[in-house]
């Protein structure tokens, strides 16, 4: 059983759809760019996080980001991603994104675990141990 | 019971994230403003296309688009949309994107009935006689 | 001239590719349709956000949003947003997404006047007087 | 000088925000992977299509595709493309999305170079001839 995970840096490169007319990466990609640093997170803790897809579903309850610095086109950046909390239901991130070794933007995700059940809306439940014991809060 | 529908008209203004750093839109969201008009042009027929989504799936087999002249942010615009073919598992439809009268891309998009079956991959199947009589081809 | 501006409720529809695999609406869309609503604001306000496009930008500073309750395709909503905050270089808005009379989701943007001057960094400037009295804290 | 470039393999891994609500990839991300590989294809002709951005914009004249196989959340997969042909004007793609050896959908991209004059709309012109030395077509 490997150690449990706590943090993870995730480099990626801007694509051209995601700029926008103003020269510079639409905001809203800094929040997919997490998301993706959060599933690269999942996988380098030997998980995916649709694999138990038809059972649980890990809704975003909170999402927020402040921006310091434009990414442009090509740009090559790593987003720092952390477990910076873990209750019995939700797990919070904390994000930055770092071009150079200068911070771009700092951000936080949060996301709870629902139980699918067919037909009934998903309902919060707590976070399977097998998956909780994977991460560990960040230092 | 409705007469068939074999064309629709949908209006749609540029959005700032559909800009790219080239200050226009960028192409892929013409195709993305196609199907739009395609789902509004099953609403005009009284129906969703979603709305048999635990059975039916329609997958997209072909698009292209020709591309003549740029949108540009808050443009105003027109998809043209209408149905050019019906074949037993197909549909086929072309659209014109017009500004102010003038075509700005000509585009078509095929679709295909697929069967959902748990656990199965998507297959292939008639399209069903209530939808297929929703539609008429456009002369 | 017509008196300032505090607020905008915003109509629309969700379309199929702002939905995921997980069934919902992305999360990132929330913010898009924040933001398509500042625009929808500044025009009833009598103004492009992009009108001075060469001489200003608004990059946006700070943006975050609690979800409550889910989107799915073709739902229809309203994003109600208003002015929270005025500053010499900064306007804040906090938006509310809801459906059928029901908060789905709150969020707060935050912008910031920035003035372009070829081959410079944007710069952090005043807001252009004209531009400001267009708009009123909403109470 | 480096010899100058036909094809390229572009490896991706399929993002969430990618699917739909049908559990699969958009089919409008197939032609952003596309212009993803075309970006990489010109870095490794040592250029970016980005670098002349004041001169020279390549704007997207045409595009199609032909969707065999869906893609899901996760899935590695490889985009190869080619020059496959080359006019004085303009430049023209095909592209294989493959996963596993499979062929899961065809594309093609055309491309032509335009000039940009301050003021002016694009102007289709000749492909300078130190960008098209860098390029040839497959075989």
């Amino acid at each position: 059983m490997p150690s449990p995970i706590s943090e993870f840096v995730y480099h990626r490169r801007v694509q051209f759809p995601e700029t926008d007319a103003s020269g510079i990466v639409h905001f809203t990609n800094f929040f997919k760019y997490v998301e993706e640093a959060e599933h690269a997170l999942w996988r380098a803790a030997g998980m995916s996080i649709a694999a138990q897809a038809g059972d649980f579903s890990w809704p975003r309850v909170a999402a927020s980001f402040d921006f310091k610095r434009p990414l442009r086109f090509e740009d090559e950046f790593d987003v720092h991603i952390k477990v910076a909390e873990k209750k019995s239901k939700t797990i919070r991130y904390t994000a930055e994104l770092k071009k150079d070794g200068e911070v771009l933007a700092v951000g936080s995700l949060t996301i709870i675990c629902a139980r699918r059940t067919p037909g009934q809306p998903l309902r919060a439940c707590d976070i399977p141990a097998d998956i909780s014991a994977r991460f560990d809060v960040a230092r």
